[in-house]
């Protein structure tokens, strides 16, 4: 039993066995984006539902492999990429028979992710991406509140004018969310409602002008976080390796200056 | 009297203390929330109305205690977070029976913005932002100047030919802002006057192009800024360990020089 | 006449004089904010053309008190701010007798533009934007030759599909500088080329990434030349601190070891 | 036949020569750039062929004289630039009885980008630009895939609904190109969709939000790596010198010690 782990593990780590895989995802991700034309799926659909299912399969063994080849149950779920990569899997087995059809499509469209849970630089990027999420914690939090606020705000003064945009809560926030990303908001959103209310300019300004003052220090946090964290992984600078040198002649000295006496 | 203002000052820096007004801050956000709904509003407008008078009177009795456990009133309207508690909820009780319906329901929706200024991390984050403004000081006036000159002169010259966009100064401002944010400049507000004067291109290219390049600079600002706060605040950096390593060798070695003879 | 030349020059340093300066073209820019409100403007016509004339020959005699309270007129002429000042005011009297009026009027409120060279802050900052502006030279002009191949392209593809967009050269340069700020660039200028011409796509698709690239690689030449600028005016840093230190120490340690033998 | 070789190098190497041939595609960017203006074009149609043809002549015996005066034909290849330049001038002399008219002249467009590889200046800032790119590698991978699931989860869901913009996988990912560049994603894209699936709005936000995320991260990572390379080509810093000083002191006290016993 020993045996057949060790085994296991040694195929799972093998570059051979990573290649065949990251090909295999590949090819399923080719697969999923034919499917997308509508005259090539109907022709050929008997044959992409195949590889599919083929595709399944093999993806299973590879899942199982490497859970036999892990220390125990519980060291193969410790990482979250491999319980992404299992859930994945299952669930392209679990939905096979069901009605949510598309579910299951998107499920299988979600395959194609695992080419960052298998390929180890895109796996170790997106590590250090969600790594980075908690030191904007409070940030966003702020930007929360000033979002809700602003779309109570809105909502109460302009949900008669421009039901559209600001009917309701959940309408505004939206709305508020393309007003940021500075999407027609001018010609767009606030051309009407100015039309109405001529002095509903200072909604639209204050909330662009302090959120993008909030954004850009959300932003320059990231990048802070990032300098940081990459000239904590340099190797020692020149001036750190000198330094050193000096610590050496010093120990020397001292040393002379001991022997003598 | 002295001991009620100990028990006062130790309820209020108790974290229960905190963590119950933080909850009611957040209950009474839902509460603002749901009453723009209009349909759940007129339904159990009345309940809406005893929940908002019933956290009124909470936050009141929370500032009250809060006061109370300040050294003096001196000492408590020192803290500019302390003021503005003061006043949000001290607005509301003056408002509550007068006309000004919008401003009071303003000013309820403000109290949201309670959370800053009770979670300790917002409110450092608050302040670490607004401490920022100051040194960008120079360039927003000079910003400023930049869209008078440019607002003056849009009048002047397409007052006649877009008076949507530049009839009179104040609308100048906002479509220069408008321009800045580079919403619809060209389709919208460029397209029409450039059919009339087709030399006045000249006017949108310098103005996004300057715009851009001191927009660039202040944001530069607050980037430099934000990261030499960053390393001021850092712990000491491996090279001064090592410097304090090597200071602390040569004081030995003088006193090994100094004892010899 | 020496001393003449020094009244003048204590005069034109005093913050008094600066001050009532600043005041005066502070007043200057409301009365040429109040002009572009053409009902205003009919009704107070008269005075505001009298006090325009006033603050010109207030501002003339400020530059002569300062033109006569320099050492030379070379001197004068050296600073580029005073050539800025003399040109804004004497065109001011060369303009007022001519037809050219709409040149006169650019400018009088160009000389709102003479805040910044009154007020210090202010110059030095403008000084500090326009030195980072050579270290961008090279990448300007390879942007510059990007904009001319896409825009000879451009032409020569669409001027027939798009005669509004790209008809003549100077058509799609203009065209080009909406795209590169992302203004309508997919739903306004390609929306109806790609329904002509389907693979048009790669004209805008490439422009863009490789615009966005360069750009983006121009800003953090201005990011890192500001950042080296900030820390090259810094004081010096705790570790050079110490290190000074560390080598008075040495230079006693030596001295020591000499003065015993 | 050496003797030949090295006239050669030293023409190729003279500044006059680079100064003409600078010149010479300045005149005949303008010459390109006058083509496209057809009223001109067609009236002196033959003078312009014949500037291109001589201009065309005069490039190729450059590049001749370039190649002679190298050391080998290998150590000409070897330089991707004076490759592009062979290509440049061959295919303009290939194409010119062709009947592949528009990629003639294109070809005679790229003749402009000889300025690149021409001015020492330009052609190390593409260099740099370039050598950027692989530092980038991974994170454009992830784009990539982040790209092509939503271009499939995009075409899945909307393909019936919005034809024109999800209605193939192509059509999907030049889509999603144009919301992430925030051009009319919400008013152009998403309005008409949201009529009809309301629910919709988690697709686009999600999308903006993530890639916004990741392409902030990529910038930085350009930003960090720019920045450090900076830092690389500096000269020593101050507290370099100062350590130099140390360690030369350093190594006197130490001969001192020696030289005594």
């Amino acid at each position: 039993m020993n045996q057949f782990r060790q085994t296991c593990a040694r195929i799972s780590q093998h570059s051979l066995f990573i290649n065949v895989i990251i090909t295999l995802i590949i090819i399923n991700a080719i697969l999923i984006g034919i499917e997308t034309y509508t005259s090539v799926d109907s022709k050929y659909y008997q044959w992409l539902i195949l590889g599919d299912r083929l595709l399944l399969w093999i993806f299973t063994i590879e899942i199982l492999i490497r859970l036999f080849g892990s220390k125990s149950l519980k060291d193969f779920a410790k990482d979250p990429w491999n319980m992404f990569d299992f859930i994945i899997v299952a669930a392209g087995h679990i939905l096979v028979g069901s009605h949510y059809v598309t579910v299951l499509r998107v499920v299988r469209v979600l395959r194609v992710l695992r080419a960052v849970s298998i390929i180890p630089s895109l796996r170790k990027m997106v590590n250090a991406l969600i790594k980075t999420i908690p030191s904007m914690g409070t940030i966003l939090l702020l930007l929360g509140i000033f979002f809700y606020i602003y779309a109570v705000i809105g909502t109460m003064l302009f949900s008669t004018i421009a039901p559209e945009y600001f009917g309701q809560l959940h309408d505004s926030l939206l709305t508020l969310f393309q007003v940021i990303t500075l999407e027609s908001w001018a010609s767009g959103v606030m051309g009407p409602i100015l039309a109405e209310d001529p002095t509903s300019w200072w909604y639209f300004v204050t909330f662009i002008v302090i959120g993008a003052f909030v954004i850009i220090n959300l932003f320059v946090g990231v990048i802070v976080n990032n300098v940081e964290e990459a000239s904590r992984e340099e190797t020692p600078s020149p001036t750190d390796i000198k330094l050193a040198e000096v610590q050496q002649e010093l120990a020397e000295i001292k040393q002379l200056l001991k022997s003598k006496y």
